[in-house]
């Protein structure tokens, strides 16, 4: 069955009312893991003490998820965006608009985004340190007023905003212009800036294309003398893409707990509320206990485990596992009706980066029924009754166990 | 791969012999079950004690099977069809077919079938039992005798068939009407009985609509002074759909063993022929032994699991699950060839009713393979080599261990 036919048989199937509780989406951003010889064959679940999480994953059924398919490795966007129902195949969001809605840039369909970062370039333009020697934010904040400064290409209004270390967000808006475009940065050091170039003949995008090359020529002599932030890259850029609002897709009032402008732009660019951002896990947790009566869906997000993992530290990722588990009881003070624990994809420790390992999950609610597992771990979650699924399928177990679908056909 | 797709490949690899010896599908309907505190964490399967279908587990494949897509609870129409190899998403039939075909009526094309039942209706029109009491059935021969005297509506031919309790069929026949219609029944009592009104602009169904208002118009008067089944409400109206016969599709001809109409009807619909109605278990497998010679697929039905899951009736369930269990060496005198036993979906007792919960499916031949587990549980069957799959790929799964199909390429 087509992806369409069967999103128009769960819409048929969703009952009128509003849970009766509410869905908890706790994603531990890259938990998965592998177990290997280096590791001594655990991973970072299997050495984490979670008496917590273990109590749970007595009363919850388990499985695998596959985020887009098998032996595909997605990036944090598409690994989201199926986790919130939305095949991430079929929709595709470029990173500089997911970045632009994360630092609270109101975009408009007739924007395009950029994710950018200061770098270091060499006389000849060539790059040295895509990163410019990850300088501080108050470096970043007099770069991007410089650059903020040039205000307008044409009918193109420009606007910079920064955000941490080296990175920051270029908007431009209006006249006539879209994404996508390829990215100037050429993501390794020893080569050249590259030149923004249309890929396609669309008459927008080649102007976007333009409106950028001369924005490119008049910025980079304002940072000539900003060494080693003499130069910046572009990635990601693109526009504004149609997707369905999630609370118009599955008739649920969602709320974000998530501490990164990625994850917060992904959450508003399918219209759910951010809150503001938690200083830490327990943060987050009181938030979601704070804010219970408003909403019926609230995604929380932990970046901790993603960085451990992509620093190959496996120590690191254990202890967030454990902060983790430490902080659940807050949570459970205001028991979810459901609540899935999982990860947007796996990033494992012997890899550094994320990868296409299936994640587990855990889902919990009084009609999951019990898997008679005795941890949240990979091996246990391989025995559980939810198989090895498409993550993109597991807002409707969620809403299943929520009670919010009538039975297809009699 | 599309669901045709798929269809086309696998009957092109159908090799043309007869199988060697019979396939069998014993169908524990809703035997699937979830573990919760409230039943001390065991499932009825977990409960029963099941010597024999233990000493089969241990030399079969297991698995689990999700009925229709994840979530998603089925009827026992979509449920039946995906265990016969109908895509159930996409084969589609309303339940007054299948209840039409139950009760022995040779449905045509242009016929219109409704699932009926005997109800009371105050002096405002209002549903006030939507089961009449639920009336005798000696009770309901004679008023069903007061409609079908009824005969004729225009040129269409009004058939009414007794079933149990308050139950009953109409189908309307020729006319040049057709359905689906929605039902009169409001579904809840407190509420007026719905006029039947088309939701199609087909000049067919409205006719059909024209039709069935007529009917009531005349049927009402007829049961004024019989209260409480003074009234009467009507589900699932529809006409006979488009169907491969099973037959034809898989080449086995197909026997169903099964006391309720509703599998009964389903079964004809398919061109299974039907066996007569036996009384219990281990007179069901003695007509298998019985029929042996004449088909090579029988598809046994076991109702009892289901209701007692409907009931929540926990020592019900595993009551059902014994007597099948002791009932199993019957089957067993002519061993299958190939033989499935599962549920058509989970009737969770903590639930009392069907869900989305993926069944537990056992598959034993010469060639299926044991997976070392003890026992036909869930918690077992999670850790089959069969997986978590589509429930529609049953039957291929069937035929693969009976030696149907040829190598796919070379």
């Amino acid at each position: 069955m087509e992806t369409v036919e069967e999103e128009t048989l769960y819409g048929s199937l969703r009952l009128p009312h509003r849970p009766e509780g509410k869905l908890v989406l706790l994603v531990l951003d890259g938990v998965g893991d592998i177990a290997t010889a280096a590791t001594g064959y655990r991973t970072p679940l299997e050495a984490a003490a979670t008496p917590n999480l273990d109590e749970l994953a007595q009363a919850s059924a388990m499985g695998r998820m596959i985020p887009v398919l098998p032996g595909i490795t997605p990036g944090s966007g598409p690994g989201h965006l199926g986790l919130f129902g939305y095949d991430p195949a079929l929709f595709r969001v470029d990173r500089g608009v997911i970045e632009a809605l994360g630092v609270g840039i109101d975009l408009r369909t007739d924007d395009v985004a950029a994710r950018a970062n200061f770098c270091t370039v060499n006389a000849e333009g060539v790059v040295t340190d895509r990163r410019a020697g990850r300088i501080d934010s108050g470096l970043n904040r007099i770069l991007c007023q410089k650059l903020g400064s040039i205000g307008r290409i044409g009918e193109t209004e420009v606007v910079v905003r920064r955000g941490r270390s080296h990175r920051f967000v270029v908007v431009f808006r209006g006249g006539g212009i879209a994404g996508p475009l390829p990215d100037s940065d050429p993501h390794g050091t020893g080569l050249p800036v590259r030149p923004i170039v249309a890929q396609s003949r669309e008459r927008k995008v080649r102007r976007a294309a333009e409106v950028i090359a001369r924005f490119y020529r008049q910025a980079m002599p304002l940072l000539a003398e900003d060494y080693p932030a003499n130069g910046f890259l572009l990635r990601g850029i693109g526009s504004l893409p149609r997707i369905p609002g999630f609370e118009e897709r599955f008739r649920l009032r969602a709320a974000a707990i998530a501490a990164y402008p990625m994850y917060r732009g992904l959450a508003q660019l399918i219209g759910m509320r951010t809150l503001k951002e938690a200083r830490d896990i327990g943060q987050q947790f009181r938030q979601y206990l704070d804010e219970f009566d408003g909403f019926d869906y609230f995604f929380i997000h932990v970046k901790g485990t993603d960085m451990a993992g992509e620093d190959g530290d496996f120590d690191g990722k254990v202890a967030v596992i454990e902060a983790v588990d430490q902080a659940l009881p807050i949570l459970l003070q205001k028991r979810p009706l459901v609540l899935a624990i999982t990860a947007d994809h796996s990033t494992p420790v012997p890899l550094k980066s994320h990868s296409w390992h299936p994640q587990p999950v855990l889902l919990n609610s009084p009609v999951s029924g019990s898997d008679g597992l005795s941890r949240f771990t990979e091996t246990c979650a391989n025995r559980g009754s939810l198989g090895v699924f498409q993550s993109k399928y597991l807002i409707r177990l969620m809403m299943a166990n929520a009670g919010l679908f009538g039975k297809f056909g009699a």
